[in-house]
């Protein structure tokens, strides 16, 4: 694709696959906001007000429709908006068009080169002569980085001959990348803004594992394998906030869980809600599921999967596709891969002539077989955004904020929860004055010290 | 398509749309079979007698994978099998292509005409000079039905001019002629040879409905809308067994679940489960997800379809598309239907610039949004078939079954979910004489009376 | 005692233990009556017209405040009403006291001998010269074979040397004395009138087995043991509609539950729901809690508890106490057993020196460690009992019912449902007669065939 | 009581009310000990190497038979214990009886005077001549504080002419005194010795207050009012640990249940688990059951308890019973208070002549009307206890810990966790060197960040 600037009637920049995908695009845009009710009442509550007016932010995540309902949300509220997308496979081409045709500049498509990938980043991030963004959005802090230290890292990488590979926020050796700048940003402290890390925030932890994978876990499951789920036994690789998500899931659809833990703590948690804590070894030869939620790697290794039961499903819901050993079943000797259809292959062993299957390919399966997180709970994680940027930029002159990386204040976190409420229908009760000094708690929050579990 | 028989190499006749994909149909079919443990049981045990020898099977069913499974079970045992499907859009072609190849003679493919429809039927049906099948397999007596009135039914609708419409088992009007017949067929007992009617086995109808919808409905929704089901009001219209299905798995997934139930007792169960029972008036402007699985028409009507929340998703998992008043919707003035995507409409009301969503456009969202019932699901009713074909023609010389139809005997209803005990993992405990004996049962069973609720 | 029978001042006939607890009585009665809908339901429909006016009803059943409410129910309707209770030890003599004072001729105490307790029966059936009951009540069916055959079977005791021990529901030799009067009335049909059983009406059978044992297990063990379930194993013998009830309230209070099964199809129904289904040989040895659901003997035997856990917990909740193996324990070499509290016992094995726990020494343990079920499911069943009274005195005159045992016809099994439906604040939808028509019911009921599952 | 110390043959002081409990004590001590894994895995692993030799404990804590367990692991581990209860009601004589007679110095009874609770306070503080003790055991730290400004608080309130009552941790004025001392100690840091606050531990919190109110408040609800919870509405007012604890019984039991909270993340929290958040206001003429869960005052006041329904249950397991209104309650206007049974009273409103249901006066109704928390859930708070006492007793040569109050360490937070999972017959995976590097954590753990949720 040539990469050269486009521009609307009205002036504004873009790069995108197909304008003409712009009414589809906003179809689905309206949709997804009736489920996005956080980001919603920020445009309800703020638009008016316009707290955002004369801020230049630039967006490096996933363009999809939800994220879509995010930008639209930030114009809104008066910001200029920028938008690349941080992996060159994950933007949808419509919802690119409806914003680039209606809201905001957007440089991004659906299979981007590594070099037309790093073409849009500099994009959404040239606001011209004399400046960058005022605000940056990205996930989990990684664009952040990757925008401080582009320039060194691309050249780093290119004495090694390849750039950094963006693909996916799923390839390990990025990641590692990324905590190596990470690291030595903690440092050297070389943090050009304030900023606010969301990811662990209640409402984006907790929100995004364990109902978000409550929610798609199964739905992968069932749109890769069509497979009953009930009478079947899972084993749940980690029992932490997407182990519980998943157990739950599963549970409820009628399998026999079975938990795999390393902690004591979660482990006993899961034992308190009937589920049986083992280690692999002990069940892999009688389970119909697996599932890897750790955050570690070589959970399942290829020594495990030659025991399973025939059509055995294994897959990751964890992080990196390391979790499960795909090295090892690659080049097992006179294995034989079988594709079933997109995401979904066979692997038979060949003393055995049994076969498991890879849902896939070990990376997210809830990305890989489904659509990953519904709107809500990316409403809950994008509401966090929408919040820091507002916080950051309406404290910027003051001080408040140095430049470092804060956590989501409290009182913004449970402001995240109390907007996704009205959707529900649900109505919170009140402290009295009286009430609020006995707890001591104020009477608007926040309710609960730093350390509370939830 | 030309309307001539083809036949493979060995002689056999099929029509079928493309024999090229069989190799695909077989790796599919692989997979089911591990999935369907009854049917699979059935070859093991009954395989090496070959008990159906001689046997000419004509079926009528969707022409599906599992349906492969079915066929091939039935020709493991010894039958010779000719097989057409009983929907004219129900053909999976790489299942047919694989049956065709492999087991037996196929005459179906997906999107037949109704004139393609009666010829495939016909040639099911032909056995050769001499003679039709010695049995018949169809789903819910209905292929049945059709076979021995079709030339007369013909006769009748042709009249009329056109032919009965079998495109599909939700089609009201065809389902009232089938009635009608069946009402005949009762009054005149021309029934031509015994059959069984293995819909109300307690392993084909509550495994079917209660499991069977539970896995479905969310995996419907989730393909369909891709909405967050927890934290939603959902109302289940009827509390039979698709209702406590559909109920259960909206729960599970965190839903706030109503119920509306004519029948008290049906109601009180959903109570007893701490599920409120309200009128459909009550909560209609407060819910976001409509599910009818009433068996019942005109249960939720355009006047209430007009208060509904915007965007509430409505569809029907109970019978027929007249669950839900999709003409009042079509012909009400002014309304706007936008199409989503496949099976997924808003119809969005002039007045209040609100809208629903129709998902399949009111017929049965399982199968148009997702894939129907499980393999597993399937092995239990499948096998309720191959266990009665078999007492049947076991029993064919003896005079134990009249020209009439009869249940499952109860036995056989237990044998069929002993098949399937395996697969799970499951060991029965065995009765002492002694207990049989106290407890007045044979040792083997049958081990409740009929009118046992299970 | 002196057997004497005693009067109110307004001449009603008695025999109780203590008139002072009346009041007492009075109070729990106000309280049990606001948990009891559907008698009180009758009161307020059927009182005004007095339809049991002239009948005169003799009730054999455990004399407690549930059944004070029935009686009063009875009385409010117009009937005169004769009560003693069905077990020597269950009557609760604050409850006698009121209704004794109050509203009807009651002749039971706790603690009665078995000669007392024929006496009160006598009572109970004495309507003066020239009658006895136009009515009777009874728990199942067996008050009115003892009444039919009280004489011949005292008789034939007699000549024993015994009397039939009606100690308790539980006691098998009677029951199997009962079973054989039983058998021989159905032979040779002398019942004196009509009765309706409604042991198998909906309302009663799965209400009472299902949701009254759901409650009723978990307040046992807790009640006797205090232990914590949560993280437990649990094995729960048999999945009919006690031990589905149990399995329930074991796995939602945190166990891993086992069940055991002869049946495939309940065997399936407990794999559908995610518990495995094994033998009790299997688990013996790992389990921590065990229930017997079975209605049948030598289900938990000797050999068995020998491998249990030091402190595993034993217990029937299924019918009879020959469910455990107590004579096996009791006749076990060396065996010591230590009374913990009332109805908990700890037995060692004398070559482990461990103990298993042993409730209500192997009788009905939510009879023996609890208060059986609650107000709400006993309404259920009584209020069955009193529909089914006004139906028998109702239609005495017409002959619809001859001298046979029925089964409460399914109208009248739906309308106690409907009766309770209003204290949980429940609303019924009302069928069009469209609607009706199109699934070929009436439109005030029943809804439902005769082998309706539910 | 004459307040004379005794002494055992052996020399061994106690001051306790019937030594012929002992045996009876001995026999529920063994009992407890099976359900205390935490407990019998210290004495297990550490009792041989006697890591508590030479310590001189003095306990404050009720003085029941888990405590008893907790005194003889301290001595098995080679302590020498002297223990007073911190609460005159809350002893159990038996338990106390086998320890004065075999274990350790005990001076409790149930039912102490003020002056009878100080003396025994003070014996166990008296080590003899130049010391007091070595390490003190105490719930929550009150009883440090408690010893600490004993003398002190004494003064002060002699002055005021009554000694502080600790009667009851519930009572409230008596909580603000220790409130106050505390945040004087906090000011001043006075503490004499280093102290471990296990309060905060994830063993302790999320166990005590989830699964323990999970456990507990069913319990007291059966056994208070053998109420049928299926089909009620009820009422938990607050989500945080107790609040899910409750409401998940409650929901498990069939109950419909609605959230009252202030805080919105743990209202969005129960709206994800499918439970409608709303006010008081919105419900309290509706629901059946009230649970106050919020350790916050004036919850349910007088005005809403005069709406409610007849014979609404209304009861507190939160923290102190003026969460319930009480003193509304009891000074209303010609308010009538009927005595049920002990801990449970009905109070009928002299305009409507309708009644409440209040359990437990207000006050804790899981300790009130049932026995409180299960062994097991005590076994992992009191193994805090003990592996926190090991923490400073071997430390205390070496400057580890100042004179401040520490949280438990994560590792030892886990650590109790893990000696409970062989009773559960738990097993954990184990970490290969590679995978403890990958995720940053050392192999044996602590495996979490210290602000972890679980």
């Amino acid at each position: 694709m040539a990469l050269l600037v486009e521009k609307t009637s009205s002036g504004r920049e873009y790069k995108i696959k197909d304008m003409s995908q712009a009414d589809f695009g906003r179809l689905e845009i309206e949709l997804a906001e009736v489920e996005m009710p956080g980001l919603m009442a920020c445009r309800a509550e703020c638009g008016p007000s316009q707290p955002l007016k004369g801020a230049c932010i630039t967006g490096s995540l996933h363009m999809t429709i939800q994220t879509a309902v995010l930008i639209e949300t930030l114009t809104s509220l008066g910001a200029s908006v920028r938008w690349c997308s941080c992996n060159i496979f994950s933007t949808q081409d419509h919802a690119a068009a409806a914003i680039a045709r209606d809201s905001a500049s957007v440089f991004a498509w659906k299979g981007e080169t590594l070099q037309e990938y790093w073409w849009c980043t500099e994009r959404a991030l040239d606001w011209g002569p004399g400046g960058g963004p005022d605000l940056i959005v990205d996930d989990g802090g990684d664009a952040t980085l990757l925008i401080h230290e582009g320039v060194k890292a691309e050249e780093e990488y290119e004495k090694a001959g390849k750039l950094p590979d963006p693909a996916s926020t799923d390839n390990a050796e990025f990641q590692i990348v990324l905590r190596i700048i990470r690291d030595g940003l903690k440092a050297n402290g070389t943090l050009l803004f304030p900023a606010i890390n969301v990811n662990d925030s209640v409402t984006k932890s907790k929100f995004d594992n364990l109902y978000g994978c409550r929610y798609s876990l199964p739905d992968g499951l069932m749109r890769a394998t069509d497979v009953m789920i009930a009478g079947k036994v899972a084993v749940v690789c980690g029992y932490g906030d997407v182990g519980k998500g998943c157990a739950a899931a599963l549970r409820q659809a009628g399998a026999r869980v079975i938990v795999t833990e390393i902690d004591p703590i979660c482990a006993l948690q899961a034992l308190m809600e009937g589920i049986p804590v083992l280690t692999l070894e002990d069940v892999v030869s009688q389970a119909d599921i697996f599932v890897t939620t750790t955050g570690n790697k070589d959970v399942i290794m290829v020594h495990h999967m030659r025991k399973m039961k025939n059509n055995a499903i294994v897959c990751n819901i964890g992080h990196f596709e390391n979790e499960i050993d795909m090295f090892g079943l690659e080049t097992y000797p006179g294995i034989e891969r079988i594709n079933i259809k997109l995401q979904t292959d066979r692997w038979v062993f060949p003393e055995s002539q049994t076969g498991i299957i890879i849902l896939a390919e070990g990376r997210l399966m809830n990305l890989g077989c489904g659509n990953g997180h519904p709107s809500f709970v990316m409403s809950c994680f994008f509401t966090n955004q929408v919040i820091a940027q507002l916080e950051l930029w309406t404290e910027r002159a003051n001080g408040k904020y140095e430049k470092k990386v804060y956590v989501l204040p409290k009182h913004l976190d449970e402001k995240v929860a109390a907007l996704h409420l009205g959707k529900l229908g649900a109505k919170l009760t009140k402290l009295t004055p009286e009430q609020a000094a006995y707890i001591s708690v104020p009477i608007e929050g926040p309710y609960k010290p730093a350390h509370y579990r939830y």
